[in-house]
């Protein structure tokens, strides 16, 4: 008897058609646990704070070679429905490119290595385990999504030797990059108060807008670093100066801004933050003003250096795109954050061009290649 | 027979008793035309656009020897109510000062001047005119009020030769000082468009807030001028900036600001709205903003020079109190920069301490101190 292959762009179209907008769950994990239940594997639901995650295993628990895949099932809203020409829960196909939200981030990626892991257990049962980490919980706050993962593997004894995060890292070409670690990201929430006043009586005010100008120039201007060896230089970003303020004849007492700080490997949260209260310290003195600093660091940058990892998801793509992907630890944040604690973490999935967008698609060829470049990597690591 | 003379401090508290908060009339121009019909004025109601104004002559139309008051009766909102130790329009005497929104500005100096007039011409018929000019919208957008009442009077040939208007001038004691010009004041509006982007991906988004902050820190920072012979240096005020982005993670499209400009005669509205339109452009074509700009000049400063006026009121503030006013210019803006254009103009009125406040309130002995002064002014002019 023949096993047929397990389909990853159907696999996709069913997943999309899994209205898992986050927190919901959606069907998206009981669809892929029957999947691999299917296939042998040990499934467990590890839901936590009103999000489901799901956990499974093949092969020995805690076994000293464990290949890992990580990845999200849980999608961004829709947005602005009428904006879409597609029904965004549809996975319809035209001209070559499925439609639909989640279509690139990331249910083609977790279909392409489900339909990898459960194929390759089937045709060539390995020495070792093979882990799947999916959670509903990486659009959303991630606080009980791949942590809770991570602390119930922890709590059990389970492992993952090495991780790939499934998440789309090629910006133009199937297979042109992947990432090897991601800067940090912090938010500084700055709310400066000097006292209220008649616009005609300065001189009695102590208006607070010109500190927060001069602020928010003189960090915008800094210059953090010219970037290292891996990373991209570390930006600094004023999202919003609020004031709310409807009266021109009065100065305000107090006014708010944020700032976003995506960082690399030069600095930590920590170091960050004494820096951003030592500049607005200054400022405080320059002009008398009093400005309380909120500090939320998301994650500190790292690295999981190039080596075994980098080149076995090199070789894997080479042999399947004819791409040396570039090694990059540019973009946002992603899960592999978190899974870096655990074990070597390098993300690579399909091209991302049009994810969070309205009509987000994917091109359907990329799925096919993407479970192929999985499945010789679990091939290779396996070897 | 001997007429008692008019109580300004009984129709002081008669006024606060009537809860004209702008635009409401509130029942204060109806209680003043009431006693100048009895003496003798003659009175036309000028409302226009749903706001109250009362316009009274005592003596031949058109006068070449016309003196005129101007004053208003409306008053700013309560606000915290709670917060108020009496009842805003009880007119509540408690050891020698009496309590209630409007009682310094300025019933208590419509009153001393309406009691002023109505003596004056019942003791000593002038050879020429009284006119009185007594407005509902002082405190609300000022567009139906005084320019209402004086756009009437130019015609209908009325005139008044001179003008005092009763706010409250004095910053610290009875007759420490009067008002002989004002400075100019204007609103810009700025609106100012980058492209919105990613928190993490800065190179692809044009973030509008560092420009905003440079231009603000700038415009903040300019010196416009070190003061003028009768002036105070001119004053800048950025009195709010919003964006309104919730999303740390994303940059903005668009922010906005407003600034208030103060100024003196060494400015125009037009120089000023010619500044800050370059200063802009050059911040613009630094970070590659555009920014709409938006001007509301609510007046330009002028001054009615030290001399017949200004000596008038010197003489009779010397004789009552002893003291010599301050010729100023300080201040916001009243209903003189509208009175300038009809003829020469001087403020002068009583203590305006707690003027706009909670518990506002008048010393009761300085409201006949007002009208004692008033009519001297008016002795004086027609000796
Ligand atoms: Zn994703
Ligand atoms: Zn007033």
């Amino acid at each position: 008897m023949t096993i047929q292959p397990t389909d990853p762009v159907q696999l996709t179209a069913d997943l999309i058609r899994c209205p898992s907008v986050t927190p919901e769950e959606g069907g998206a994990l009981v669809l892929l646990q029957g999947l691999l239940d299917g296939a042998g594997f040990a499934c467990t639901r590890v839901d936590r704070g009103g999000v489901a995650n799901l956990f499974a295993r093949w092969g020995g628990k805690g076994h000293a070679k464990s290949f890992g895949f990580n990845g999200h099932t849980d999608v961004v809203p829709v947005g602005d429905l009428a904006a879409w020409t597609v029904d965004p829960f549809g996975a319809e196909v035209k001209d070559g490119f499925m439609y639909g939200r989640g279509s690139t981030d990331m249910k083609s990626g977790v279909a392409a290595f489900a339909a990898a892991a459960v194929d390759f257990v089937r045709e060539t049962p390995p020495e070792g385990a093979i882990v799947l980490t999916i959670t509903g919980d990486e659009e959303g706050d991630a606080v009980d999504g791949t942590t809770a993962l991570l602390e119930y593997m922890e709590a059990e004894g389970e492992r993952m030797s090495i991780c790939i995060v499934g998440e789309p890292t090629c910006p133009d070409e199937m297979g042109d990059m992947m990432k090897i670690g991601r800067r940090g990201s912090m938010n500084a929430f700055f709310t400066m108060t000097g006292k209220q006043g008649h616009s005609a009586y300065l001189h009695r005010a102590l208006n607070p807008m010109p500190a927060m100008a001069r602020l928010m120039d003189r960090l915008s201007s800094h210059v953090l670093d010219e970037g290292t060896e891996h990373f991209d230089p570390s930006t600094l970003a004023v999202v919003t100066i609020d004031t709310g303020n409807p009266a021109t004849n009065v100065v305000p007492a107090q006014t708010r801004a944020t700032l976003n700080i995506r960082f690399n490997d030069t600095h930590t949260g920590a170091s960050l933050s004494d820096w951003l209260r030592a500049e607005t310290a200054k400022v405080d003195a320059e002009f008398g003003t009093r400005t309380e600093l909120v500090f939320k660091i998301s994650g500190e940058a790292f690295l999981t250096p190039p080596g075994l990892l980098s080149d076995l998801v090199a070789t894997a793509v080479k042999a399947e795109t004819g791409r040396t992907p570039e090694l990059s630890t540019t973009g946002g944040t992603s899960d592999a954050r978190f899974v870096r604690h655990h074990c070597p973490v390098v993300e690579f999935g399909l091209v991302g061009k049009t994810l969070h967008q309205v009509d987000e698609n994917v091109e359907v060829a990329q799925i096919g290649q993407l479970k192929a470049i999985y499945t010789r990597m679990l091939r290779d690591y396996f070897a």
